[in-house]
């Protein structure tokens, strides 16, 4: 599935993206339950499959399998599955807005110096461990919101990356489990002021200011993605290819990093884990390229759709 | 008002502390309604005072004003409130357990090279500008629960600190008006992992184990608190003393480091600002004092309470 966090009129919502609809996930769990006979349809519509992504996901398992079972229960319809309440399940994709998947994760944790091409073209040596830092919810940018240059920067760059999301609390996760713990995948981009990262040492501030994760514009559940280490990678900005590689250049691959960040956090559901970009950054390019307001970003990995960000200058 | 998380039976509680008491805040609020024969007391309460911290300091002001009227009532009944719904108002402290006052902060923001004092003694320069670094909520550890030893470490560290807590949602806070946006205060211990941030440049692992972030037992609201620079940090171990200094060598002081943060980040309430620690750390000893499972760890911050941590193996 193609999990996705909308909005039309109210608060957000889940949702599900599929031929070029979008399925009210906890609207049609209570539809079905109805057709069903079952009583209390819209409370447990509410617990196990709840309009949050969050709240979803600390579901874990059991939400998983109810957006499962109602995705083909509306599937089965030809997504013709009507209304509950008078609210539309299904909706054409052009008439909701698409907000970033996971609008506050717990913890977004970023791996660094994590691509051979990288790598190789600074002539740098490979880490001998993950290298990792981290961004706090603030951070989250939609899939197709403005990214804002901060007035304290004159050196913005982008880091398309691979994003994994995790779908079970969990500590200690051995290798050969990781997976288990993983909900899905997402397009990312590590928005970085590097002119500050390189002043402070430390990525906190350089990192981290608001709108500096883009996410989206859906998270692909884990059953999508037959391997995460065979993905594009693409970045352009005004129409130009800055960024072309592959997650098959990833050092660390997907199960060692969600289990390297395990030994240290207590990791939850929703946790954003985001796995470093290859070669590409604006500040290898000569002249650099530097993002600058007005400038069209636009941001890939193939098979988890395209985010697509305009700079804007802070007020 | 001295602001405690507390636990008797059930979920955990939002409680007050005075003459060797708790009082439950949530429930006085609802008692305090009903006296004055208002309708809807119980859902008022659980809006303006709700036993959840980080949802009570989302009131803001409103919240705030709320548990200091209420807890101005109960004192004017000298402490004998009776009970609601058959539960007592108000508890010997003795009958219940304080755990973290903010249990899940959204952030955790830490200042390092801040304090004159361990400057001078390192011989280093003081930082042009604030450093900051991260930590998330899995870090945080009571005043008296186990801080865990991770398996990856042999050098780890302590580092008593003042910690801010956020009540305000806020970004570009001038520095006259930083104090408007502040809750109030804690005592708070920045474990670290120093062999591991040595080696890894950024703090996010070494800092961020589980229960590395010690805080409590109380959040005193600001006006308890009459200069934030002028108050006593101490830290023991084994009764020994390792740090012994005061807030006022801090370089920057509070009203800097919030307006700082508040340029990189939208701060929101329950937000923790650590303020860095002064001389005394465990490396510069000779030999070095890290701690060592079964240690007995003291941290006080004078007139915020001394949180007190057994030093434990991970299984």
């Amino acid at each position: 599935m193609k999990l996705v966090t909308f909005q039309t009129a109210g608060d957000p919502r889940l949702g599900c993206l599929a031929a070029g609809k979008v399925v009210d996930l906890t609207l049609a769990y209570e539809a079905m339950l109805q057709e069903r006979g079952r009583t209390k349809a819209r409370a447990l519509a509410g617990v196990l499959v709840p309009p949050d992504m969050i709240d979803f996901l600390d579901g874990e398992g059991d939400s998983l399998a109810a957006a499962a079972e109602v995705f083909e229960w509306v599937t089965g319809k030809g997504f013709s599955a009507g209304a509950v309440r008078g609210l539309d399940i299904v909706l054409p994709l052009a008439d909701v807005r698409l907000l970033a998947p996971v609008a506050r994760p717990r913890k977004i944790i970023c791996a660094g110096k994590n691509y051979w091409d990288a790598i190789r073209e600074r002539g740098e040596k490979a880490p001998e461990e993950p290298k990792i830092f981290s961004k706090f919810a603030n951070s989250v940018c939609s899939w197709d919101d403005d990214v804002i240059r901060p007035r304290m920067t004159r050196e913005l760059g982008y880091e398309a990356e691979l994003a994994v999301v995790i779908g079970r609390r969990c500590k200690h996760v051995p290798l050969e489990r990781a997976y288990e713990v993983v909900a899905g995948y997402m397009t990312y981009n590590d928005i970085t002021a590097g002119d500050l990262t390189k002043r402070d040492g430390q990525n906190t501030r350089g990192k981290g200011f608001d709108t500096f994760s883009v996410m989206g514009p859906f998270l692909a559940t884990r059953d999508e993605i037959a391997d995460p280490q065979a993905l594009g990678v693409r970045l352009s900005v005004n129409g130009r290819v800055l960024q072309d590689s592959s997650t098959s250049h990833l050092v660390f691959d997907v199960p060692r990093l969600v289990s390297f960040c395990s030994e240290v956090f207590t990791l939850e559901p929703g946790d954003v884990i985001a796995t470093g970009s290859p070669r590409g950054l604006a500040k290898d390019y000569d002249p650099p390229a530097f993002l600058l307001p007005g400038d069209l970003m636009e941001t890939e990995i193939v098979g988890l759709g395209t985010c697509r960000n305009r700079i804007a200058e802070e007020d």
